[in-house]
């Protein structure tokens, strides 16, 4: 057995969990937007509805769920509550096959080793009718028992890579990313050290889940990402990204920062499109894709929402690289930035990605 | 299923879960004393080389074990790594008839909420061999799905009772503790009432293991207890909380604090006997006391320590009762009554109580 090597030094601690939500996830911040998590919810009933096996409900005593990079807050309770409650009614149906004895259910709630997991343990309801346990540890290894998940789910988190690939931050490498903090406007070398990284981040992930699934288990994973044959620079997250590195460059060029410390700095994410998710699961192959769904999310109205959105997403990483004294001056410059270029932004593209894989009976 | 309803409120915040090893364990502050905690490891070992079935080995593919009233700290990590090597060097024995397949390791570490799972986390070695999950809420109820666990272990955490017993906090009452904090001095109507509460916990504890651990599963119970026809005033734990409860009526008396908030402090601990526990065990009938071990402790030799130590313990429970100002007072009043008492605490009673259960077959 190889077990999860854990994640360390500072690209772990650079994960604020939190940013997740802010990053990615317009979805919670107005009534409005929130449709779009309506939306995902219905599609993991409808999958549990009409593609979880009843083998699998009848083989179990108890049915075990995974909440892998759950971060803390209402949506990581409400989502496993969700995919708790659509398993449980089908076991109702199925009430006089199962002899009437509906499984215990137990879910692991699984992050960095970062992650608030004392707020998260005291945000759990005390009336809830599940075993909760918390899973330190990077997703992108192993973390459970062979063959003992049967459902698991990822929200907003493999978008975040393992960590920033080597070469972008290799000054003799022709990946190396100077004067910018992201892919999205570099050149080809660098985009391709991102989506190399991804890659083998993908395959670590599959491989890692395909041993802890049980044949016939499901995987929901719903991460932002960029539609097939849009170009990087054209999503929303990446345009905002860029902004944010040509005003890290402004205070460089102020004197404020040296510039090779923004050489590097680079943001360790990477959004797939649902060909490149396609041909991980393809080269995994160990999961079938029962179902995908692109989520547009409504583009946000107010340029000043989305700079503090932004703001609560990055600020804990920029602090640790760059200190706490920059911050107002960078957010400051930020938010201009954002209000100045806001037709622009709205011509971004923001999808979210739902893919549904099962794991295969054979192999 | 029913499940744990979280213990909540006053009580449960009041357990510093670092207390338990200052109140209890003094096993660990000396070299000379660290003695007792390799004897249990030792006990622990031998227990599962002799009284593991082999077919627990044989039919489980994840072999999961829980450590309950975890806390936190490398007492913690060393307690699950001696169950974990010696389980894993059984199966090594057992490797042929395993076709060469040592089981997964899955360990559950358990506390309150309040327990400091994100140290605790950070604290778990990178190279362990085991799943490693948390899991929060209280042992005198269901933590796990039925027939989930194979090895239970708890040290140094069941002598905590799941709260204080009602009566001995109600001015109608004829156990009602006036101007104590505990019951080893107090007339025969409290002890009844700490004594009922403890058997009403035991009661639970026991109920909701046999649910949980698979036949033939084992659990070692470690704890401080009273020999067998001793008084309990004659336990050094508990003649050292007397000293605590007359500190408190000082200050009662000097008027810095009321002594109706004395009355109202008590101490949610009680220290068994062994038969006490075999009665327990006996009225649950679901599992066979497969060893018992009295680990006498040397005493301190050292009242500065003990009166140190002590602090460390209550200090939580006592600042959230009586508010931080009274904190230096008290204990300088406690430090100089444990050192003018030291003599007469020296000829007090300290032991812990080793028992290994075994899950019956049957029922």
């Amino acid at each position: 057995m190889a077990l999860a090597a854990e994640e360390t030094g500072i690209l772990q601690e650079a994960y604020p969990t939190k940013a997740r939500d802010g990053l990615s996830n317009y979805a919670n911040s107005s009534t409005h937007e929130r449709k779009a998590t309506v939306f995902a919810k219905e599609l993991i009933k409808t999958a549990i509805a009409e593609k979880l096996d009843k083998e699998i409900l009848l083989s179990s005593k108890t049915f075990c769920i995974a909440d892998l990079g759950c971060s803390v807050g209402p949506n990581t309770v409400l989502a496993v509550q969700n995919i708790f409650e659509a398993v449980e009614s089908k076991c109702q149906y199925y009430l006089h096959e199962l002899n009437s004895q509906i499984p215990d259910f137990q879910v692991f709630f699984n992050d960095y080793t970062s992650n608030d997991f004392n707020l998260l343990f005291t945000s759990l309801p005390n009336d809830r009718r599940y075993y909760a346990a918390g899973v330190p540890g990077s997703f992108y290894g192993p973390l459970f028992p062979e063959n003992s998940l049967h459902f698991v789910h990822s929200s907003y988190a493999i978008q975040w890579l393992s960590g920033v690939p080597k070469e972008v931050m290799n000054k003799n490498s022709p990946a190396w990313n100077k004067g910018k903090i992201h892919y999205s406007k570099s050149g080809d070398e660098v985009v391709l050290a991102y989506k190399a990284q991804c890659d083998k981040d993908m395959e670590q992930f599959l491989q890692a889940r395909a041993k802890e699934i049980v044949c016939g288990g499901l995987m929901v994973l719903i991460f932002p990402g960029v539609p097939n044959g849009t170009h990087h620079s054209q999503s929303l997250p990446n345009m905002i990204l860029e902004l944010l590195g040509s005003c890290l460059m402004d205070l460089a060029r102020k004197g404020i920062i040296s510039e090779e410390k923004v050489d590097y700095f680079n943001m360790p994410t990477y959004l797939m499109s649902p060909k490149e998710l396609e041909a991980a699961v393809e080269r995994n192959g160990c999961f079938t894709i029962e179902g995908m769904e692109g989520l547009p999310l409504p583009l946000p109205s107010d340029s000043s929402a989305v700079a503090s959105h932004l703001r609560a997403a990055v600020e804990g990483m920029i602090k640790l690289h760059f200190g706490e004294k920059i911050l107002d001056e960078l957010f400051d410059c930020y938010r201009k930035k954002i209000d100045e270029n806001f037709s622009i932004l709205k011509s971004g593209n923001l999808v979210n990605f739902f893919f549904l894989l099962k794991r295969r009976a054979a192999n």
